[in-house]
């Protein structure tokens, strides 16, 4: 293959748009919402068939994160195959139905990219979360997204395909779209329609892609996360006694440098960040991680280099579907 | 009197600051938590004993506003003094604990002064919110608020002390202390500092009242409540159709006039302010009230002129103890 020579992608036919995997993420549901209302669910022209989804409609009716466990945690190789209990939490089973209708993870039947729809109280603009820094469909998305008033990053979480846990991942590509600052139980309309281009972007991309146009390729900036770092908590109790330090607060995709203000305790002392290498800091201050033990996410950034990519013609097609079988039944 | 003469007040001998009367609003709750602390519990040397409460410790556990209905409605004369069945809310009995210890309401043995700690998802800043425009104790803290980096407002909600319904209702004076933009669930540091800088400053001028410091008087905007407007909504399932116009967004206490933009629909059309009056708005898009079918709250601005005050000496106080006494009988 000539260096020049675009690198051939299957077709991406089956696309999928959710919304409400947290229930109290509001951007992405009232999009759903609004998406599946019969006038707007016209197929615009593509060739692509759009499914969308609102996952956690138990959650979304109560307004919460989840009813009994966090929906966006379940869906690993293991929980969804392992034995699952009457008792079992509600959102397992909501797990194991997304995972059938949009699924089976890791097989053929899967459907071709998962645009799951999220919302942070930090200050992050609008991300992309993505299990893989090679995943040339979800780097391209990203790449050619354009929003002049939106900060944007791509952020890549370095867990197995068997070990990733969100919803995202049981298509054959996916990412979450993240975007924020919105308090949880709230829409803000400049955040909404952030989502709203954002989504409409993938679809017209997906569009174009399937109609045989050429993406060319070049460099995209990717944040891998390395660690989470935990408020400083009270021995007996667990409840924090700091909060984010006022100058790192709203500062999402800074480099944080060791011996930065990191924390400000509630008695007013500053504490610093401890770590002997400076990372760039996001999630900051993300209210439903308090619960999860974190503070905030460090990652590492580093360039990429997208190789420009095209469809697959059909006889390309027909011939890696024959040797994708051909593995299947090894 | 002559005109340049104090106003003479009783003494506020006993004051009480109360934290997570909604147990997800978290600058309230780590204050309290921080102030009851044994080394930050000496007194201060002021002459006033202050009482440090959390509110509603059953929420705060599970980080919601409240368990089974809002607290901070439970303190009307009728709810606090109605039939209780042994299956009502638990936030009824916690209202009646709280009248017990704080008040009871309307009574000579009430705390002399409450302040109610609040966060707010609007960006308002701090405000100040009672039931009258003329309790001077109350303008007069508000009045000598130095706080140059936050805007800092007095609202006025015009309800009877019968049907007042605040945690803060309960003191001889009160007020709720509202600080915002913060999500419900999350804890930031300027926000946090504005509250705790709030609180040391109002128990500061409790103190120079009380050991016979004249306050000179002067004027006071004060926003009254009118009305409160809600999202609009699906006739049938009752789902917001629009958020608040991005034009609206964060600017509580700008005056909207007739015909300016209010909501944008989710389809991206723009609802526009019906009303024939130009009032003041505030409680912009705060995510507690879309139950409660609140979008935002309007209100009318006026300039109250506060008398200069001071502190009664103790045979005032017996001469006012012995009127107020006389009247009880009546």
């Amino acid at each position: 293959m000539q260096v020049d020579e675009p690198v051939r992608l299957p077709r991406l036919s089956r696309v999928a748009v959710c919304g409400g995997t947290h229930g109290n993420e509001l951007s992405g549901v009232y999009l759903v919402r609004e998406m599946l209302k019969p006038e707007n669910r016209k197929e615009d022209g593509g060739p692509a068939s759009v499914l969308m989804v609102l996952s956690n409609p138990r959650a979304m009716q109560q307004c919460t994160r989840y009813v009994d466990t966090d929906l966006n945690r379940c869906f690993t190789h293991a929980t969804l195959n392992g034995p699952a209990s009457e008792g079992a939490p509600y959102e397992i089973f909501r797990a194991r139905e997304l995972n059938t209708l949009l699924g089976p993870k890791g097989s053929r039947a899967a459907v071709d990219l998962i645009c799951d729809l999220h919302n942070t109280t930090a200050n992050m603009g609008l991300c992309f979360i993505a299990y893989s820094d090679c995943d040339w469909v979800c780097l391209h998305i990203f790449r050619h997204l354009q929003m002049p008033d939106t900060p944007m990053r791509f952020i890549h979480f370095d867990v197995s395909t068997k070990e990733s846990y969100s919803l995202d991942s049981i298509g054959k590509h996916g990412f979450a779209m993240e975007i924020g600052p919105q308090p949880h139980g709230c829409v803000k309309s400049n955040i909404y329609t952030a989502m709203k281009e954002g989504v409409q972007h993938m679809r017209d991309w997906v569009s174009c892609f399937n109609s045989g146009c050429v993406f060319e390729g070049g460099p995209v900036d990717v944040f891998t996360m390395v660690k989470n770092l935990d408020y400083p908590r009270d021995g007996e109790t667990r409840n924090i006694t700091a909060a984010i330090h006022p100058r790192l607060q709203d500062r999402d995709f800074c480099l944080l440098r060791p011996g930065e203000p990191l924390f400000q305790t509630f008695s007013g002392e500053t504490l610093k960040y401890q770590g002997d290498e400076a990372l760039y800091a996001f999630f900051i201050n993300e209210c439903a991680y308090y619960e999860k033990g974190i503070a905030l996410s460090l990652a590492r950034k580093r360039r990429v280099t997208v190789p420009s990519i095209r469809v697959q013609t059909d006889e390309e097609e027909r011939a890696s579907e024959e040797s994708f079988a051909s593995e299947e039944e090894e």
